[in-house]
């Protein structure tokens, strides 16, 4: 075979060829909207100039502290202008940020600290006392650095620590960043709070943070000048890649330290908010905040939820507030959302229930992820497109994680055969879209049938008194396991387990009924999901 | 130095590394919109699955005729289906898209089939005299196919051909398409129509095409489902990508063989049309249609223009009939725009003239653009940033082509110095925008002093009665040079020569206004730009 004459003379060179990095969007920005307001935090306005400037004087002074390539900054910081700082000013300099969820234990913060390899942390002071205490039981000892912000005026501080600010503003305005060397190279590091084991540290890489940064504004229809308010922890996956996605449509950040209602609503009023993203539990909060905090919007606003589906009830209430609801779904893995419950304009047509039906479906691939399916994890073969066989759902493409830190094994596990195995149960359906069974541990086996616990959660979440549901198996002396539901109510609602006993079996095979009904407060993880083994624990000590 | 501990066993595999291109779009939106109208042509409506099937089915045949990696398959195709179809369907295949201008000479068009060493041609009957007499000229002997589309009932046929429809029908539509092997990989190659010396092959690789695709979409904000008018020519850079780009958004292609008002306005009525894109000859079209072939439209439509800057009076009746006119810039060797006069909100407040002289600049680099300055070709310095020192264009980044198809020398010239150097001339405004001021050759030079023709053509193209303005140098005994504008009028206006020599000394130094004005039409190239080389020698005749 002749060689490809298309090869010949024509390789990669600067003029045509350069790393992909979503550091250039703000470079872009700032330069061609200087003046245009990058973020709004409280009474500060900051332009788009000012957030480049401050961001190059963060990644000069990292760089004056020995900071470079392959170097771990850790973070532990609210949703605060800082934090999106950070997203730029650390990778300027070549490390890699490690945001820590600032809901965690002191014990699994040293954790990351140490496996990360932290050189620099940088915390708020808030969590000042919680920082110092995992470093007293890390064994790594980093420079570390405080955020006093203004909007913040309760209690914590760390001696010795230095100020974030003064930091900042002892770095060059000028400073030369660094592209990365190669688009391969690591922006990011995230830990999964994986329910058993050590956190497993998960790298993202510029490459695949450009790409899923222009994903979320061109998968959502993202417009120029959008407004993202930051109802979504930014230490949650990067902030499923927002921090990047709004400097390239030169958009607005509303920062929030804390998601309450009045200020949501204050901001969505006031600042003209045309996008937001969480977990349904954001939308509850939205939706049931006190009639004098809500607030006439004159516009359409675009709510991003993942984590769970959105239920019926609370998708009615939405739209009646004024919200169109997109469901999403993705890992720490994928870089936060990598699938899009595409909605098609015919099914707005469609009852309420069918509507929810459908939007409860986590959906198709984001368009930089280049495949995703439900595959037999034995055989690696496709599931049939039934909408009921169970599968694991894979993924691959160019917004799959880099691997795990310093975890060859588990990125090997992780990404054999071509496929990231996500570890989460699902089915095809025909039309394409896919939808979570479960995760594997979720599964209620009784009597030899796989009972789905989504599948009667979602039951439960169709009945109007039921805030939250989650479900897990009990030990059982006849069946092996049953299905044991915890609830949360609706504020001002009441029901009973007749009721909700009533309800199921209307709704479910009778094998899938919960055979008891808990109602108490759920425990959950810091980063909201529902810590089904504790549950489980409860749940094996009810049914003695 | 330590090794980078983030690059340790954390390399590329095919769970999270796969080559970017544009092909993907079309299966993503076939497998999620499979009945969304992805291409309206005359009668026709034809779904995303069918598209996307024919396209497997061309590939298919393609691939049965021995078409493969580094194969070139030519096209002379109007604005039509099966014009989409190839841009799918030959690099499907692995071959490389070659579409012929079809406004070309015989001559030239044997010139181009034989240096891309086609292997297969695709013409529509109403180009296949055409193709036959540059086929008798050519040296390569390919199979030749000819599209007998259903909307042309003229005449014209080639003896022998094999018909497209057949071909495709021949094709499997459940056929395998090929990936490319590495997204540095060619998928097509277009022929510039230098003004002097051979035509250059620009070759695009699937990288720059699938990042410019969705920078149209992500630069002009096109929301999904939007609908798009083909007035630009497909064959003229692949049509800016966007036959890609419609896919990424899951739009809709409305085709168009000829660009007339009557079937536009139908068009932007009927089908929903939001966007389209033309030089502003385009515009004036529309916009200078008789009354009762225009329409009322009830949206805003955006209309992308390059190649001249949108003169005043045309941006205002345009804005008043309904269009946000948005001016980009670029050439074949950018993949088409890559530079995009992105505007300001409190622009629009300004007064018209102002509104225009703005609009005028080409502006900033796209999103996928890395970068874009003026330098001094000579020390490749940049210029000062104070939109009068003139100096060259020249372009970096991902959207910037392969090189010239077997052309080493013409390759490393064009990207040499990490910076493809565009030929085109123009400064930097203090606010980062560029502006061309000229080609090279169109400098005028008069009594030792630089006149820029374009800045003549601008004033004349304020002057109410003035369509098309084309300055040109034209020899004189005394200066030199001294500028010669050959002038066209809009429809239904007078002037004569002592009125625009009067308005442009009201405009325009004195050593910059035309000793002559000839009001003649204008000749163009196949590609719609003014022939300034015929005009000069036009002008040298003029003189004597």
């Amino acid at each position: 075979m002749s060689p490809n004459p298309y090869n010949i003379g024509l390789d990669r060179t600067p003029a045509n060829h350069q790393p992909l990095t979503p550091l250039g969007f703000l470079e872009r920005a700032a330069s061609v909207f200087p003046a245009h307001v990058a973020i709004v935090h409280g009474g500060l306005r900051r332009s788009y100039a000012d957030f480049y400037s401050r961001a190059r004087q963060l990644a000069s002074a990292l760089a004056g502290q020995g900071m470079g390539r392959g170097d771990t900054v850790s973070v532990m910081l609210a949703n605060t202008p800082a934090m999106l700082e950070c997203h730029y000013g650390v990778p300027m300099c070549g490390a890699v940020l490690h945001s820590i969820n600032t809901r965690l234990d002191a014990g699994t913060i040293a954790f990351q600290l140490d496996h990360a390899m932290a050189k620099i942390v940088i915390t708020d002071r808030e969590f000042a006392p919680l920082m110092a205490e995992a470093l007293a039981l890390a064994k790594v000892t980093p420079l570390v650095i405080q955020y006093d912000d203004p909007e913040y005026s309760g209690p914590g501080a760390m001696a010795g620590a230095e100020d974030y600010d003064a930091f900042v503003a002892s770095g060059d305005p000028d400073f030369a960043w660094l592209m990365p060397e190669d688009e391969w190279d690591a922006i990011s590091i995230n830990y999964t709070s994986g329910t058993t084991g050590d956190p497993k540290g998960v790298v993202s890489h510029h490459r695949g943070a450009y790409l899923l940064a222009q994903g979320n504004a061109l998968t959502t229809s993202m417009a120029k000048h959008s407004v993202y308010l930051w109802t979504l922890p930014m230490f949650h996956c990067n902030g499923w890649c927002f921090p990047w996605t709004l400097s390239a449509i030169i958009g607005t950040h509303v920062c929030l330290r804390q998601v309450r209602a009045a200020p949501i609503w204050r901001a969505l009023a006031e600042e003209g908010v045309t996008h937001l993203c969480g977990a349904p539990i954001v939308m509850s909060l939205i939706e049931s905040a006190p009639e004098d905090e809500k607030r006439h919007l004159d516009r359409r606003v675009q709510f991003f939820t993942a984590a769970a589906p959105p239920p019926e009830t609370l998708l009615a209430s939405m739209d009646a507030a004024g919200f169109d609801v997109t469901h999403l779904y993705g890992l720490t893995e994928t870089y936060g959302p990598a699938v899009v419950n595409e909605w098609h304009g015919d099914w707005s047509a469609l009852p309420g229930a069918e509507q929810a039906r459908l939007k409860a479906r986590q959906g198709v691939r984001y368009l930089p992820l280049e495949n995703l399916t439900v595959l037999d994890p034995d055989t690696m073969k496709p599931v049939p497109a039934d909408g009921e066989t169970i599968g694991e759902v894979m993924f691959r493409g160019n917004v799959v994680m880099k691997g795990y830190f310093r975890n060859p094994e588990a990125t090997q596990k992780a990404l054999a055969d071509g496929w990231f195995h996500s570890g989460d149960l699902g089915v095809l359906h025909p039309d394409g879209y896919i939808q979570l069974k479960d995760r594997s541990k979720d599964i209620i086996i009784s009597g030899g049938e796989n009972i789905s616990s989504i599948e009667v959660e979602e039951a439960l979440y169709r009945h109007p008194a039921v805030a939250v549901a989650a479900v897990v198996a009990m030990p059982h002396a006849t069946w092996g396991e049953t299905p044991c539901a915890f609830v949360e109510l609706n504020y001002g609602q009441v029901t009973d387990e007749i009721t909700l006993h009533n309800w199921c079996r209307e709704h479910l095979a009778s094998y899938k009924v919960p055979r008891k009904f808990v109602f108490e407060a759920i425990p959950r993880t810091s980063t909201g999901k529902i810590q089904k083994y504790v549950l489980r624990q409860r749940a094996s000590e009810l049914s003695v």
